[in-house]
Parts: structure tokens; sequence; C-alpha cells
């Protein structure tokens, strides 16, 4: 059998206590959620993790709920249950209503549909969209 | 070898013309896309898939950017090519700037990778994440 | 939490009922089951599938029993778990025998494989092959 | 740079040159396709493919045709751009039409569609479907 | 309800017993995992499998702890939650320490992010890069 | 027409050029590849992902040679064909013989094979191999 530590909040090392401190004060949140107490088994991976988070989901020229979006998008097209839950409780939590979760899963369902409607047909890229790198 | 019709615009059956004639206007464009020309060799799918990509695409509670930035996100996540090109310059069209280009790639780029590290330990969904079916 | 609504059959509004109506006639069942009653929470959404389902699923050159096995063979790569169950039933009531069920999967699993030693070596594509767009 | 060894059919070794034959004369072909001829570069790769290739896609409880539009179901969704050729390309020889074909792609997007509706709103799988393990 | 044959050790036909009577002794095991007892539903196809299995994971150029450790790489890719679990615990049996186990999935998710980088880019390769047939 | 600017070594602004001489000096290399040429038009993204990759394909517990053969497992599982040829070459250069090579490919075709049986039959995890959260 397989054992897999989970550190709990208010029993981890130091290292680990001083993430799941900023994790809390960053979401202003009272709770650790299994993602990062099971990352914690690897605190190296829980610190690397926690910064990328931390700088792409941060404000900039995509607001914090388009992100979760986006997030919610990529984890339906993947189908990662955990990651489904998570991100579409954390884009409910910015905003996201019932009528805007409507419309997400509806573009999602379409895009993976035409992208195999153009795989299928291998359609020839137009010159006009190509890109032209410079 | 196999062939694959590609309608021209203009050289199109009346039914098939009209669809693209809406096409045109709806984008407010002069021509047609590979994408369409091809759907066109069957007329009944370009119909079908013209009808499903003007109601889920339209304005509604997400703005069509961010509806064009999701598009990009499942595109990019299943490795679309024709899919990426076409929505990034649908995207770019509609305001998406290099910032939020660079924003959108990252976003997508750390959920295709958290995605695999919540599956890959299997972490256990948490009770307060769990949708209750009403 | 998330609240995710399901409608029940004889609990609908009327644009609803009329589709779930509509849904147990085509299908000479008694029933309906957990897809549509979720999707009922946006009857545009359960408007706009149901009508894609109708047209695409009909019987037409693919009869109605290969076509259920392709959606098989698609839900089965992309791991739908929901998808897997619903349309393995349906193609059991379309007549899937178990042998047929066996070479089924058998085929999407070699097509997995092929798939991958074809990337893996990127193997060029024979001009044989190649479609020639007209 | 990457050199990867190409085997032409008539400059194999006895033991590829004889594994070759036997593809030419099982498809009645008087070529090797590039797929064989990279993965010659290990006999024993080689070997084993075509004897799960022979197996899985001889005629059985499914016809070849069925079959090979399930390859191609598969190697849409994949993406497999040297598969959906060489597979396109093997079920056109085998009786594939035009309208077969805009079926077929027909189902795998629409499958794909609604394999992510089903993933996005993590849909319980009714009790009706599930599997029972004997 | 679909029924699925789940063939138990020790109740099988002689032909489904020795194979799994083989796989005991490969494997030093006193037990037959379910993936061999659902697929002994279909003896041609447990004995294709395990044939391929045996040549595949054999020690060749790449030592057995490798080739699992692989193979979890994929099946985390992939999200198949069986594969994750029985191949976890094959590497572990082989000797995946924790250290091990944190640094694959570490490469496994960036090697997910990197490759939605290099695909939402459409980065060009560089030549250098491109092998060559020969 | 999308504009992509590609920095080159040599044309970048002091803080993109440190990193891009870091990435030399680290892989005792002479030129920079696209892709990270590509990265650096976001040089937050240049350095973020430049970070990752140093930190998780450093030497560990797993060699460095190891590492690459599993990102490469990943990038032919998703089809990335940029990354198939990045890190084809980073594995040859490492060591990697036609042997592993090949016995690589061989690995991550079967995982994608047996994958997608699982997923088909829909296979029960045993109880043995689930782990135990701690």
């Amino acid at each position: 059998m397989v054992m897999v530590k989970m550190v709990e909040d208010g029993a981890a090392s130091a290292e680990v206590q001083q993430i799941f401190d900023e994790i809390k004060t960053a979401r202003k949140s009272t709770w650790i959620n299994n993602f990062w107490k099971v990352l914690a088994s690897s605190p190296s991976t829980l610190q690397r993790i926690w910064s990328n988070v931390k700088q792409v989901m941060a404000p900039g020229a995509i607001d914090p709920l388009t992100k979760e979006m986006i997030y919610v998008a990529v984890s339906v097209t993947n189908n990662c249950e955990y990651c489904i839950h998570s991100h579409t409780a954390a884009a409910r939590a910015k905003g996201m209503t019932d009528e805007m979760y409507a419309e997400l899963l509806a573009v999602v369902g379409l895009a993976n549909e035409t992208n195999r409607l153009a795989n299928g047909y291998q359609i020839p890229v137009d010159e006009q969209f190509k890109p032209k790198f410079d």
C-alpha cells in the first residue's frame, strides 16, 4: 500500500507552516485545502508551485475572475476532477454567476468540438492567420 | 489520394452562400476562412456548426473577448494548430494585448501543470469543494 | 459549496418539459438520465445540445449502432466516465455484443498506442496519404 | 542532429523484409508506408506492432471498415496527423463515402463536446448505467 | 445494466489460468489484479496484452524501474486513475523512493506546462533539433 | 497578422540577456533555442519558466537522462512537436542510445494503450493499490 503524507495545517515544519500561513493570508481563508497539504510532502515542490501560482494568478492585464475561468476551461478539457472542483469554487467566490458558468462550459464544449473538426479535416491554416515571427 | 472539397466564397450553392454571407456580415469581414470553406463540403454540418457558434459566442454574461480567450485556452491544451491560429487572431481583433496574451498562456501552462500534480498524487477532493446536486 | 440544480422530469418548466418529453419519445424511454437533468439548469444549452444530438446521431450514411461505438471510442480516449457509461449502455441497447465490445476496446487501445509511436518518431506523412484540397 | 533510420523496402534485413512482404501481401499493396519503414529501425517493435495490428484489425464481430472509422475517431481526438491521414486513406479504400466521412467527423466532434459538458458539470453516473462486475 | 465478467484466479478456463499463473510467476506475486481479471473476459485480448507487456517491460537498455516511472508519467498525463495506482505501486515495489516520486511528478507537471507554452506560442522547431530521416 | 517577437541572443535587454547567458552556461551551449527566444517576449515568463526548469531538471534522486526521457514521454503523449524534438535532442546529448529510444517509445505506446483499456472497461482499483493518506 502506498503511503502519502498529508501535512496538516498547524502540524507542519516551520518552513511549510510559513507557506500555509501565506496561502491563508493571500486568500483570506481560515483553512488549507488538500492540494497544498499533499504538495507539502515535498517542501521544495510546495514552495515552487505556490510561487508560480502567486505570480501567474495575480491581478494583471487579465482580471482574477477571468483567470479562474480560464483555469476551469483547461481543467475541464483535461478532466482533472480535483481542479474542476477547486477552481470552480474559486471562480464562484470571485463572482462567477450561474449564467457565466453555463456560458463558460458552453464555450469549452464547443471549442473541444471544433478543435476536432479542424483536426479531422486537417484544415490548412489561412495565410491571414499565420503569426509572423519577428 | 483523398480529395477534400473546399467550397469557395462566390462559387457556392445558394444554401451555402447564404451562410457564407451571414458569416461575413456577422464578423464585418470581407473573406471566408478555410474552416468554413471545408465544412461547406457538408452543408448540414456547416449550418449546424455556424448555428452553434452564433449562439455560444454571442455577447452574454461573459463578454466576447473573454470567450475568445477561453477558446484559445482549450485549443492550446488540445494542441489544435488551426484553432490556435484562428482564435488568437480573433482575440487580437477583439482587443487582446501582448500583456493579456502572455498572461493567458501563463495561466494555461500552469493549469496544465497543476492538473497533473492533482492527478498524479490522486488528491482527494475536499468536502468544501464538492458540488451539491439539488 | 457549489449548488448545481438538477431539473427533475415532471417538475420542469414547460419549455424544459417539452424537451424531456421529446427525448423520452425519441428514445422509447420512460426516464431522463442525469446528463439532461443537469443541462436543463441552462435551458438554452439543453435545447442546443439536444438539437445537435438529434441531428448527428440520426440514422444516415452510418448506422446508429456504429455511431454509438464511435462515441464510446472518443469517450474512452478522453476518459469521460459519465459518457463511457451512458454510451456503452446505449450501444448495448442497440445490439453491441460482448465480442463487439471487446473488439471496439482493442481497436481504441491499439490506435492510442500507434498514435504515440507516430508522434514519437515524428514520422513524415507519405505523399500518397496527403489530402488534396480542391 | 537526430538521425532516424528509415528502412527501405528491398533494402532491409531478411527479418524485416519478411514482415514488409507480409504487410504488402495482407494489404494487396505494392509499397510500404513510412510508419513501417520507421518502426523497422527497431525490428522487435516492427514485429510486435504488426502482430497486434494483424490480430486487432482482422475481420471479426466488427467489420474492417467500421474498425478503420473507429481508428480515425481516436486519431482525430488525439490529433495524430500521420494517423489521421493514413487511416482516413485506409477507410476510403474500404468504402467510406463522403457522406460517411462527414458523419464520422460530426460524431467525433459532438462526442468531444459532450465529454466536456459531462466533465465540467461533474454529472453523477445514473445507477442504471453503472456496470455490474460479476 | 451492463454486465462485465471478472474472471477470478482459480476459477478460470485452462487457457486463461495458464496466463494467470505465468503473470504470478513473472511478478513473484500471489494474486491477480483486476486489470487482468477484466481483460480475461476476452481471452485473446488477455493473451495479446500480456505478451506485449512481457516484451516491452522486460529489462533491456532501460531498467525496469525507469520503465515503470515512464509508465506513471504517461498515466498521469492521461489521468488514468487505475494505471496511476497500479504503476505507482509497481514503481514503489521496484525501489522508487519518496524523493524520486516527488521528482517524477515535478517533471511530469513541468513538461505538461511547457508543452502548452510551446503549443500556444506555436514556436517553430529549430533547424538544429529537426531529425534527419536517412 | 499576429506579430510574435522573438528576442535574439545578443540583442536582448540586460534582464533577458542575463538569463540567456545563464542558460548557455548551464547547458554548455553556444546558442539559444527558439523556446527561450519566444518566451523572452514576456521577461517575467522567461524568468519564471527558466527558474522552474533549473530546479526541476537538476540532478537529484532521479538522474538527468531519466528526467529527459520522462519529459519526452509526456511530450509524445501530448503530441507537442516542438518539445518532442528539443527533449529528444537533449536526451540524446545526455546519452540516450538508439536502443533506449526504441524502448522509451515502446513503453509510451503501451502505456497509452493500456490506459484506454483500463478506462474503457472502467476497471475498479484493487484495494491493494489504493494509497492511504496519512
